[in-house]
């Protein structure tokens, strides 16, 4: 997708090179559904081509934020939920939730949605636009902030998330500090950019300590309790099995913790856990649990501010922004069994 | 607050009661911002005791529905946004989500953007409106559907609750059909309805039984992880120590799971806990939580669907409508310690 190289064109220029009345050009740009999906395919088309200049008295959008997730599950949502909602309570925007069902991206009729209600922005979070429905958001000048993006952003894209990279090193660093060297890891999915970057920082301090990086160790999980169980038993298992296991969040430990308890091993005696996120509910957990903090509603906070920004036409300092996890060592975490 | 006795008036005639232009009740009508505070509630109370007759080609609502917490927290909220966004979704309806911050009415803020949004209805979660909020929902046609209602919703308003008094019925019951006696409750903050219904089926599970009610085996609680640990402390230093407690929300249940581990009390063995929910996290708890479920998604989505049929102006079959509980039995309740 190139981007326009001539002027962009008005709505009655689009329409005489479509072939079709203004008002039906008129219609797509805001998103209505009274269209022939040919016609609508026809006009994006042009407007992809052409780019497509508003009217000056434009109408102003609607004071909401989109707010897009790939699934609703668990503590993560909400933490992200109370810093969009703080920020956009400032700024008496009215938040709009959409779940994507666990897809990464959204399907037709979500973009159609937002192009009708014309929101001040969009963020969406462990999600993507295609690239379509972003040229469809540019082209109506409807910015877009990526939250704890699952893909590559790209340098083009704001988006806020976390040192990743950092949190796996210190992870892992505190449980080398322990005296562990067999020290197995529970990724996420193979497509999560955060994931590899938990790992990457395993494996550096791994490297840094001078001890050998061990494939069977290393199990791509899902971020769900049922999959850190299920890869915690195949640890487990193992022959010369690990004596720490750093779960990639906290929904994958509370699964280790649920495998240790199913083959009668002691956390921290007999294994050590350590997670990643610090969601409210891991510091009930018996023991409570040793993790990694990313702090998801400054995080969201933060998006929303530069969501806010954007909307007032003010450039941003930093495309991308990570904010600093930190080490939060609580009981599950121990030397190893001698 | 009685209702109008008379015809409801015009725009035109309420601008005249009111000595301010037809403008200016507009945007109270519509509920713009422009408006100085003593001309709003003037406008307001002349619509609250005349009404206020729409025009005949009233504007549309939008495909909104707005969605109401007291607090986000836990998995409560998510295991609600779930069912709501699947009947909003069916009926190609945005949410709009706020946060009251705890509070159990929303604050003027929140009913000025309502109504600035024109939504097509209102659910209001844990929470009630003030009379004033309700009068300007209905002078506007905008339907409320309290969900979980924290207080006494009333015969007129329509409501969707959980069958509370036979959930704690059944707790109790499970806990004296293992041989308890000595069963403590750890309610919900004495204003909200749904645990004094639960209490309810908790005492007339233990007259039923022939098991005298001990006011000391009573704890008020406020639905936290944190309160459940302090009152079970509380309860697990009596001299003549409960066998079995019943913590009314699933939150409260780990919180006595904290004060067990705290004083070396082994769940089931040395101590029985049932909670209420049935979150998704509580079967992941070790021991996994005996619980009452109450089915939050689909309470969820029956209020969504009683909003569209009244934003559709159908008749409601039922105002109040109940959903059942059951016990599910996990891991956490066994005989008392012999």
């Amino acid at each position: 997708m190139c981007a326009a190289t001539s002027r962009p064109l008005t709505i009655a220029q689009l329409a005489e090179l479509a072939g079709v009345s203004a008002a039906t050009v008129s219609k797509v740009v805001n998103g209505r559904s009274e269209v022939a999906p040919e016609t609508r395919a026809a006009v994006e088309s042009l407007i992809r081509e052409h780019g497509y200049r508003r009217q000056k008295r434009r109408v102003s959008p609607a004071a909401l934020i989109e707010l897009v997730f790939h699934a609703l599950e668990g503590d993560y949502p909400i933490e992200i939920i109370k810093g969009v909602e703080q920020v956009a309570r400032e700024h008496d925007l009215a938040v709009v939730l959409s779940e994507l069902q666990h897809r990464h991206t959204p399907g037709k009729g979500w973009i159609e949605g937002v192009l009708s209600r014309r929101p001040s922005g969009v963020i969406a979070v462990f999600s993507g636009l295609t690239g379509e429905q972003r040229d469809q958001l540019d082209a109506r000048d409807i910015p877009l902030v990526l939250l704890d993006p699952s893909g590559d952003p790209g340098h083009r894209l704001p988006s806020v998330g976390a040192s990743n990279w950092s949190g796996g090193l210190s992870a892992t660093r505190h449980l080398l500090e322990l005296g562990h060297r067999r020290i197995a890891i529970v990724t996420g999915p193979e497509h999560a950019l955060s994931s590899r970057a938990r790992l990457d920082g395993y494996r550096a301090a791994l490297d840094q300590a001078g001890v050998p990086v061990d494939p069977e160790l290393i199990c791509e999980g899902d971020f769900l309790v049922a999959g850190g169980r299920a890869q915690a038993h195949r640890l487990l298992r193992l022959p010369d099995r690990p004596t720490a296991i750093f779960a990639c969040n906290d929904g994958q430990a509370m699964g280790v913790y649920r495998a240790a308890y199913d083959l009668g091993l002691r956390i921290p005696g007999e294994l050590s856990v350590i997670g990643f996120d610090d969601l409210p509910q891991v510091r009930w957990a018996i023991p409570p649990l040793t993790t990694v903090r990313q702090p998801l509603t400054e995080m969201a906070a933060t998006a929303t501010a530069m969501l806010v920004s954007l909307t007032r036409g003010e450039p941003l300092t930093q495309s991308r922004v990570e904010l600093g996890t930190d080490l939060v060592i609580r009981g599950s975490t121990a030397p190893p069994p001698a």
